[in-house]
C-alpha cells in the first residue's frame, strides 16, 4: 500500500521531525519509540509502513527541510548527526513541497486558491504513483473563526465559493481541498479545519474519512487517564488548576489570547466530562520564548476524601511538543490510510486516543457520546484497528 | 443481609476513621466521597448497606474510640464536631473490641491464642445475629516473616500448632483464625496474613473467600494509570524514583528498613509489570513525625520519546492516609460480604483494584496473570459486581 | 509603653488572626512563631510587648470576632479550642471596633467621613489610655485607583476636601485619618494608601512615620532570596513564571483583574530589580474558592550555566495566608510604635523586609534605591532596631 | 600574573567543561555566565584573567580532552560546534595531563608517588613559565577515609611516608604535593583532601594557602538562602527532606553508599547550623544512570507559622553538574591565585560562598565559626577580593 502524507504546515517543527523520524526508523538508525502503532498490540494489523510512507505538503515558509532539521538539532529534538544520515529524505520530502495559501491576504478569490491546493495534492499522487495521500494538518493554531451561514451545508458552501466569497479559514480552506481531492484529511491543531457540517458533508459525499482534532500530547494527555482515577476511586475533585509555559511557533501564537482560547476551549472538556460535574479552576498558556520546542505544564488538583479531607495532587510535565507529535502523525498517517482502505467515510470517532477535543460518530465534537478516558480510547481503538 | 466488620487493629486510625464515616454516611451527615461502591456503576448490585454493618475487633491498644476519633479531629483527618453526633456508634463498636496478641510475646502458644481469636468473633456474629462477618487487617505493617515448611500445607500448618510449635506471624495468626472461624478475611496491609499456601487452602476447604494485599492509597494508585500511559503511548521510561514521606504509626513502623522492604515490595510491581521491562530507580519511604496522618508522594519519572528526545514527569501527591483508607476498607467489607453470600471460595482476583499486590486466582501475587492497570481493573471490579 | 492597634478590616481573616495570636502568645498559651520581632535578634530593643498590645479598629462587617475565630478554626488556621481560651480579650477588641466608610457609597462627604474615622481613633486613645495607636490597613486589596491633582500636594488635598469633592480611594481615607490623628500608619495591602504625595507631606508635617507596603508573605518572598542567589552566582534567569491560587475573601477581590493588576505591579518588581535586567514571564492570581484561607504559589525559572546550558527551578509554597500575615502585622505594629517614640517622622524605609513593594526614604516605591534582597534587608532592620 | 591551573580529575566532565569554557569566554565566544569573578562586583579586584589562565593536570584516565568534549556535546553541557573552536586549547591542555595515582593499588609507595606528583606539576610550572600554579581536586569522590595517627601532625607524617608506610587516602596524597610544590590547594569536592592537620601544618609551614570544601552547586545551594529566609521569618522548621537524582560518574560513585555518606554529612550541615535547631528529615542521592551529567534535586520543607499552621515548601531543581560546577572552578583558581599572590597561608575561610562545608579560619570544617548563609558569604567573599 504506498502511502503519501502531504503535511500542511511541512517546514514547521512537528513537520520536519516526522520526516526526519520516520526515514531514521525505516533505517533501522533508531528505535520507533512514541509510535504508537509500532507496538505490538498493532502487530497483524493492515497498516501501511513506516518505510513506505512519502512525503511532501504545503507550507508558506521557504527554508528548507534540511536546515529546519539542523535548527531542531540545535534545541535538542533531534540527535545530532542524525539529519545527515537522512539528508536524501528530507531533500526528497522537500521536493515535494508547495507554497501554501495565506488567509486572509491571498489574492486569488478562495475557490481559485482551493483548485490549486486540491492540484497540487493531486498531482503529487500522480507524480508518485500513490496508492492514497492522507493530508495532515500540523500548522500553526489559527484564531477561532466566526461562523458564516455558508458553513452550514454543502451546498451553501459551494454557493459562496462560486461567487468569488471569502467564507472558510485558512484550515478549512486546506480541509476543503483535501477532501476535494478524495484524500482522508487530519486535524492535528485546534483550528477549524473540517469541523463544518459543509465539510463533513463533503466528506461522506465524497467517501472519504476525516479525524480530529488537536493532538494530546501532554497536560491533556495526563488529563484523560488522572480524572477517570479520581471518578473511579469516588474522590471529589474541587478545582483543576493549570498553568502551560510554551515556546516554539505555537507559543507565540497562543499568546495571541484568541488563539489561546481555541486550545483552552480543548483543554477543559476531559476533566468535566469524565467527572460528570463542573470543575473550579483556570488554564494558562504563557509564551516563554527561551523555552524552544519545549513545554512545561503544571497541574493542581484539589480533591476530597472521605469526609471532606482535603488533598491535592501536582503535576510537572516537561516534554518537547515536537518529539510527542511527530510520532503520533505518522500513527494517524497509517490508521486513516487503513480506514480509507476499508472504506470509511466521514468522522472516524475511533481515534478519539491521539485527541484532545475528539470528533464523534456525528462529526461534532464535545458532545456526550464522545468518551475522554484514555483506557478506554485505546482498547477501541486497538480493536478498530484490528478489525479492519 | 446483617453484616458485621471485624477489624484487626480496630483502634488505629484507618480503622476509627471507617466506623466514625460510616455512621456519618448512613446518618446523611456527609456525602460517600471516596467510596466506591455508592457510585452509579455500582447501583443495582446486592451490596449490603453502608447503614447495616455492625463493627468490633480486635487490638492491643487501650484507648477508646471515642478519643481517638478526637485526636483524629486535632489531625485534620475528622471534622470537628462530628464525633460527637456519633458518639452512640462509637460507643457501640467500642464495646465489642476484644484485646488482641501481641506475637512473638504473647504467653499463650498460638493455637491456644488462635482459638480466642475465633472464639471472639463467633460470639460477636452470634451475639449481634449476624449472617455474616467479615474480617480486616487493618494493623500496622509487619516486618518481613521468614518462611517456615509449617505454611506449606494445611495439614504441616495444624500438625505446628497442635504441638505447640509457633509459626506464624501476628497477621497470618488472625486470618487463620478468620478462616477457621468461616470468615472472609482481607488484608489492607502488606503483611502476610493470608498469602501462604496453607492458608490458601484453609480457605478454599472452609469454603470463604479472602483477598488482598496493601491498600493502594497514594504513590501505587497514580502509578497504576501513570504505567499504562506510557505504555500505550508506546513512551519509553528509562527511570522512575519515588520518595514518600509519612508520619503517624504507619510511618514509624516504616521507619524500620525491614517493614519498609515489604512496602517497597508491594509498591515496585506496578511500574515494571505494566510496562514489560525492567525500569530504574529507587523508592524511599521516610519518616517524618510532624506528618502525622497526612502523607506526601513526590515521583519523579525520566522517558524518552521519539528520536529518544529526554522528557520527564513529576508529581506530588499530599493525601490523608486514613481518610483515603478509610472508604475502601468500608468497599472490600461489603464486597466481600457479596462473595461470601454468592458462595466464592478462596482468593478474589476481581477486587484487584484495591490493592498494591492483588492476589491472583491461583492465591499468589506479583504473577504474570495480574493485570495492574486501573482502568482494566475497575471494569473487572464493576462487572464481577453486577454479576453476582 | 502602652501601645493601641487600629485595624482597618478588623474583622477580616488576618486580624482575627492577630487578636487570637496576641493574646495566645501573651498567655504563654502558643509560642511566638512567625513573630520576627521576638527572635533573639531583637533582644534588647525598646519595642513595646505583646501583652501590652490593645486592639480596636474599623469594619464594614458585623460579625463578631469569635464568630470569626471559629470560622478560622474551621478552616485549620487557628487551633480547635483556642477561641474559648482567649474569649475575653475577642470581646474586649470587638468592644473597640467601629463600622468603616463605604467608598465610593458612603452618603457623607469624604471630610464628614474622615473627621469620624480620626473621632474613632482618637476617642479609642483616649479611653484606652494608650502612648500612641498605630493604625493598619489589613483590609481586602482595592482595585487600583486614579490619579488626581489633589493627590499631589498636602494643600490642594486639604482644598478638595473642604470643597466636598472626593478624591480619595478608601485606603488612602483612612491613612488621611490615620495621619491626621497623629498615628502611625502602616499599608499591610497594595492599596494606595499613604502613597500619594499629598499624606506623605501630611505625615512629615504631623511628625509621624508610615511604612508599607503589601505584606511579603509567599511567593514574593521566596524571590527575594532567590534571585539574589541567581545574582550572585552569575546565573542568567531567562524566564520566571508564575501561578497563585488563592480562595478566601483576598482571592475574591483578586479574581478582579483591576485589583489583580496592583497586585502583580508589587509582585514584579523583585526579580527584575534584583538581576538588573529585564526577565520573561507572566505572573497569575486565580481564586479558587475551596482552598479558604491557603494559597499555593507555584513558580519555574528557566536560567543559563556555563556556556549556556539551560536548567530550571521550580517550586510550591503552600502556606496559610492569615497564619503567615498575623504575626508580621504585630511585628510592625512594635516596630512603627518604636519609630514613632524614637520621632520618626514620614515613610520608614528601614522596615523594607516586610514588604513587596516597600516605600523609600523618598516616600516614594520601585525606585533604584529600594534594596530587595531579604538578606540585607534582615540586616537594615536589625540594625535599626537595635540603634533607637 | 600567569596563572597554571592543574587540575586532579583532568579528563572529568568538570575539568574538561572548564577548559572548553576558559578558552570559549577568553575568545569572545560565550558570555561568562555562572563566573562570580566576572561579575561588577569584582570589577577593580587583582584577579588574574581567564584567558591567561594555562591548563594542565593528573588523571587516571587516559580518553582525550577533545574526545572527551564530544561527548559533553552529546549529553547536552557544551554547545554544538564549540569543542572545533578551542581545539587548539585542547590540545595544549592534553599535553599538560601526566598519570594519576591509583590509591590503594599504585604499586609505588606512597612517598614516591608523592614525588612524582610533585614533580609533574613543578615541571609544568617550570615548563610553562608561570608565576605560581593553583591544584584543585575535581576527581570523583571518595569513600570516606579512616582516621591514622599520622595524620595528626607534620612529623608523624613524615615519619610514616618515609617508613614507606601509605597512610594517606589519594585525595590527601594530592594535596600532601601540592602543598608540597609550594602550590594553593582547592578541595572542590567531599573527599578528604588537605582536611587532616598534618596538611594544614604543612600549608602553613609552605606559606601556601588551601581552600574547600565540596562546591555548592545545587540542593545546598538553595538551602543556604532558604535556611535563613526561615531562620529570619521566625517559621519553626519541622522537617526538611530531600532526594538527589544524579546520573554521570559522581552518581554512580555516590552510589556506594559509603561515599554518599561523606556527601550527606557535607549536605546536612547548613540547615541545622543556620536554623540553631536539629531538623528531622533524610536526605537521599540516587544513582540514575539515564540522567548522564544531569542532576535533579527535590526538596520538602514542613514548616509552622503562627498558631502553628502547618504549611510546606518543596522545590525541584534540575541542573547540569559541570556547567555549574566549571565556572566556579575558574573563580576558584583566580581567588586562589590572588590569595597566593598576597602573602595567604593556610586555610582561606573567606571562601565559604563557594563550599557545602567550608573550611573555617582554624582548618577544621563544620564549626560554630563558619557561617553557612549565602548572602553573608558572598559579602565576606566580595570585600575579601576588594582588599587584596
Amino acid at each position: 500500500m504506498s502511502t503519501g502524507v502531504w503535511l500542511v504546515g511541512a517546514r514547521g517543527s512537528v513537520a520536519t521531525t516526522a520526516v526526519v523520524g520516520a526515514a531514521a526508523v525505516a533505517a533501522g538508525l533508531t528505535p520507533p519509540t512514541g509510535c504508537v502503532t509500532e507496538s505490538p498490540d498493532f502487530a497483524g494489523t493492515r497498516l501501511p509502513e513506516l518505510g513506505d510512507l512519502v512525503f511532501g505538503g504545503h507550507d508558506v515558509a521557504g527554508t528548507g527541510l534540511a536546515k529546519r532539521a539542523e535548527q531542531l538539532v540545535r534545541s535538542g529534538v533531534v540527535p545530532a548527526g542524525l539529519p545527515g544520515l537522512v539528508a536524501d529524505d528530507l531533500a526528497a520530502a522537500d521536493a515535494e513541497i508547495r507554497p501554501g495559501v495565506h488567509v486572509p491576504v491571498d489574492a486569488r478569490d478562495q475557490a481559485t486558491a482551493a483548485a490549486a491546493l486540491v492540484s497540487d495534492i493531486a498531482a503529487f499522487r500522480e507524480r508518485r504513483g500513490l496508492d492514497r495521500v492522507v493530508v495532515i494538518n500540523v500548522a500553526s493554531t489559527e484564531p477561532p473563526a466566526g461562523e458564516h451561514p455558508a458553513h452550514r451545508s454543502l451546498d451553501a458552501l459551494s454557493a459562496a465559493l462560486a461567487s468569488g466569497t471569502d467564507v472558510l479559514p485558512a484550515s478549512s480552506l486546506y480541509a476543503y481541498a483535501a477532501l476535494t481531492a478524495g484524500c482522508p484529511y487530519v486535524d492535528f491543531t485546534p483550528s477549524t479545519g473540517a469541523r463544518l457540517p459543509a465539510l463533513d458533508e463533503l466528506a461522506r459525499r465524497r467517501g472519504v474519512p476525516y479525524a480530529g482534532r488537536d493532538g494530546k500530547t501532554g497536560e491533556t494527555l495526563l488529563k484523560s487517564v488522572l480524572a477517570p482515577m479520581f471518578a473511579q476511586r469516588a474522590l471529589r475533585v474541587r478545582a483543576w488548576s493549570g498553568t502551560n509555559l510554551l515556546g516554539g511557533g505555537d507559543g507565540a501564537t497562543l499568546a495571541d489570547p484568541a488563539a489561546a482560547a481555541a486550545k483552552n476551549a480543548s483543554k477543559s472538556l476531559v476533566v468535566g466530562r469524565t467527572l460528570g460535574y463542573p470543575v473550579d479552576g483556570e488554564v494558562h498558556i504563557d509564551y516563554v520564548a527561551d523555552l524552544g520546542d519545549w513545554k512545561t505544564a503544571w497541574d493542581h488538583v484539589v480533591f476530597d476524601g472521605f469526609l471532606g479531607a482535603r488533598m491535592s495532587l501536582q503535576f510537572t510535565w516537561q516534554g518537547c511538543d515536537s518529539a510527542l507529535a511527530a510520532p503520533l502523525v505518522l500513527d494517524l498517517v497509517r490508521l486513516m490510510a487503513l480506514a480509507h482502505a476499508s472504506g470509511v467515510a466521514g468522522p472516524v470517532s475511533e481515534l478519539a486516543f491521539f485527541f484532545k477535543d475528539p470528533v464523534g460518530a456525528d462529526g461534532t465534537t464535545g458532545g456526550p457520546g464522545v468518551d475522554h478516558a484514555l483506557a478506554t480510547q485505546y482498547e477501541t481503538l486497538r480493536s478498530w484497528a484490528a478489525s479492519r
